[in-house]
C-alpha cells in the first residue's frame, strides 16, 4: 500500500459551534466548509493545516457512532485518515495481509472523498480511514 | 498562533516491536529512527508521511505516561503536535486566551524538536502538543 500524506484527522465534539473557537482563534486555521453526512449521522467542519485537514465530527443523533464514542470515552481524537490513491485496491492488499475490515468496499465520506475504515482492533487500537478524491 | 502543518501523531503502543509491522508492511511506511526519551520514560519510533511524522510512544517505566494512558484506555492515538516558529511565544500566546497548559516553557522533546503540551481539558479532550525544530 502507499500512503502518500495524512488526509485528515477526525476529532469527535459535542458540539462544532463550541469546539470551532479553539481551532479558530487558538490554533489560528480558518473553518472552510461545514457539512453534514447523513449516511454516518454526523455534522462536519474543515480545518485545513498544511497537507492535512483537522475535521471536527458532531453527532446528529444519539446512533451515531460518535455519539457512542464520546458517551464511551469523552471528546477527543476518533481517527486518522491516510490518502491512498485507490482505496478498492488499498483494501484487497489490506486484507490479504489479514487486517479486519469495517468497509469491504469504499463507500462516499465527506469532502467528496471516497473513503474505507479498517478496524481499530487489526490497527493497534487506531481507528483508521484510507481515502482517495472522488472522481470527477 | 501560526500552525503550519501536523508534525507528528502520537500513537501508544504496548511494544514498538509488535506494532512496527502494521506500519512498514500494511501502510506502507518506513521507520526511520528509534530513541529513547528517558525523560519522559518512553521509546518512540519515527515514520514519515508526507509533512507529518508518526510517533510510536513504548512505555520504558509504569511510571510513564503512555503506560497509565494505555492501562486506562488501551493502545490507541495519544497526541496531536503542531508545528509553530516559535513554541514560547505560542505558550503565551494560548495561556492569554485562558488556554490550561502542561508545560509552561518549552522542553526538549525527541527528534530534536523543542516541545510543549497544552493541557487536553482546554483542548476539547485532545491532548495538543507545539513543536519546533531544535536550533541548530
Amino acid at each position: 500500500m502507499k500512503t502518500t500524506h495524512i488526509e485528515h484527522i477526525g476529532i469527535a465534539v459535542k458540539s462544532i459551534d463550541t469546539s470551532k473557537s479553539y481551532y479558530e482563534e487558538v490554533l489560528g486555521m480558518e473553518c472552510y466548509a461545514v457539512e453534514e453526512v447523513p449516511d454516518q449521522k454526523v455534522k462536519t467542519a474543515f480545518f485545513k493545516i498544511g497537507q492535512t485537514k483537522i475535521e471536527l465530527l458532531e453527532a446528529t443523533s444519539e446512533e451515531s457512532t460518535i455519539a457512542k464514542f464520546i458517551e464511551k470515552r469523552g471528546e477527543g481524537i476518533h481517527h486518522i485518515a491516510y490518502a491512498v490513491d485507490n482505496v478498492a485496491e488499498c483494501l484487497k492488499e489490506a486484507e490479504a495481509k489479514g487486517i479486519q475490515l469495517i468497509d469491504k468496499t469504499p463507500r462516499k465520506g465527506a469532502d467528496g472523498l471516497s473513503i474505507a475504515f479498517l478496524h481499530p482492533k487489526a490497527t493497534g487500537g487506531v481507528l483508521t480511514e484510507l481515502c482517495q478524491p472522488a472522481e470527477k
